[in-house]
């Protein structure tokens, strides 16, 4: 019998039609659909392609704990063994990632434990990077400029040296450490102009310049793009 | 008359399945078709989509030079009077970018000239950042990790400094700049693990360990992969 493929599907930051036709034909193909979903509650990269499921496919969810920090390594070690099962089993997996699946997610730590003894294919997506960029009409990065991706968890003074350096830079998972951000770029002259996005890609999506923003009111999955003048 | 709207639309690495439903939604209802050329030869981002042209579609292309260095602003300034032109007459414009549209890339440049006077909406596309990572099955980032992206052509000097400091970081535009990288990955110890990808996504995409590289081989859309330990 032959041994099942896992496919890493790359979906987009959360329109349906930023899925690619690639993501869809495998989608659809596969058996079985795995994703992440938070220890209550829906999955995000599930209700991406909800119009398309629903069709008699096998779905494992691998549940998340929601606090910050990385998710414990017992969470990966039993994912991989329930899908190493499955592949096993002669299956075909596509396992939905919102974003991009090798671009900060949980696609990785699967990827990590599986690809050693199982073929899998990654799909790349739209990342939730350029998603931002297109949302605010806004170059994210021109000609020779750099850009840098920087977690807004990075203690302040770590999260000032990286934010001094590049020409363009976009500062990821906002919620808690948003204040800190503020108080950054403000330090570097960098608040003026810095913009504040929110859902991109979805009907509700927010962007605003990062200025007016309430820290009080960001979530987690909160964006900002900033430029040097 | 309603003056017409501008997409910008991002269509991906080069495969054409990895075009979003969005982007060939748009395209396929658009009257007129605009995409960046070399002097001679074919549009690449237009060779992506080629299957669904040919429609009694108008096409218009722009045509820079392909000498290193940013392309003089008489052709940005060219183009969009030629594209004002046709949404003065009423009609909307699909312009193709190869990957993302605010990735690196001509749209930025026809944006920034046409966004005062016209409406115009971006529909983000694949980057080549994450299409090399899913070509490689490697991670790019994860977790808390920072991320950079870095244009080959810098000075060595400041090459160095730059990859110095991130978690992991994407250098890209190699070509004549690729032995150059090579002594700076070198001396920083982040030759070994270093990896090497070319067409990523297209049939044939060669991805390789940097050491392994022929200098002379490099072309100018090749993008190296790189990862502290």
């Amino acid at each position: 019998m032959t041994v099942g493929r896992l496919y890493g599907l790359g979906l987009g930051p959360g329109d349906p039609e930023l899925v690619t036709l690639k993501a869809l034909r495998l989608l659809r193909a596969a058996p079985v659909v795995a994703y992440p979903a938070p220890e209550d509650g829906d999955s995000f990269a599930r209700g991406i392609v909800a119009e398309w499921l629903d069709r008699g496919q096998r779905e494992i969810r691998v549940r998340f704990p929601m606090r910050p920090g990385p998710p414990p390594a017992a969470i990966y070690e039993g994912a991989a063994r329930e899908l190493a099962a499955v592949l096993d089993a002669g299956d075909d997996i596509a396992y939905l990632c919102q974003g991009d699946p090798l671009f900060y997610g949980s696609f990785a730590g699967i990827l990590m434990r599986l690809a050693v003894r199982y073929r899998v294919t990654v799909v790349p997506g739209v990342s939730s990077l350029t998603a931002c960029a297109a949302a605010a009409s806004e170059p994210l990065v021109r000609r020779d400029e750099t850009l840098s991706v920087i977690p807004a968890s990075l203690p302040e003074d770590e999260l000032t040296a990286r934010l001094a350096q590049p020409d363009a830079a976009v500062i990821i998972k906002l919620g808690r450490h948003f204040a800190k951000l503020r108080r950054v770029l403000s330090r570097l002259g960098l608040l003026d102009g810095a913009l504040y996005v929110e859902r991109a890609s979805l009907p509700n999506q927010r962007i605003a310049p990062l200025a007016t923003i309430d820290p009080a009111s960001v979530p987690y999955f909160a964006t900002a793009l900033v430029r040097r003048a």
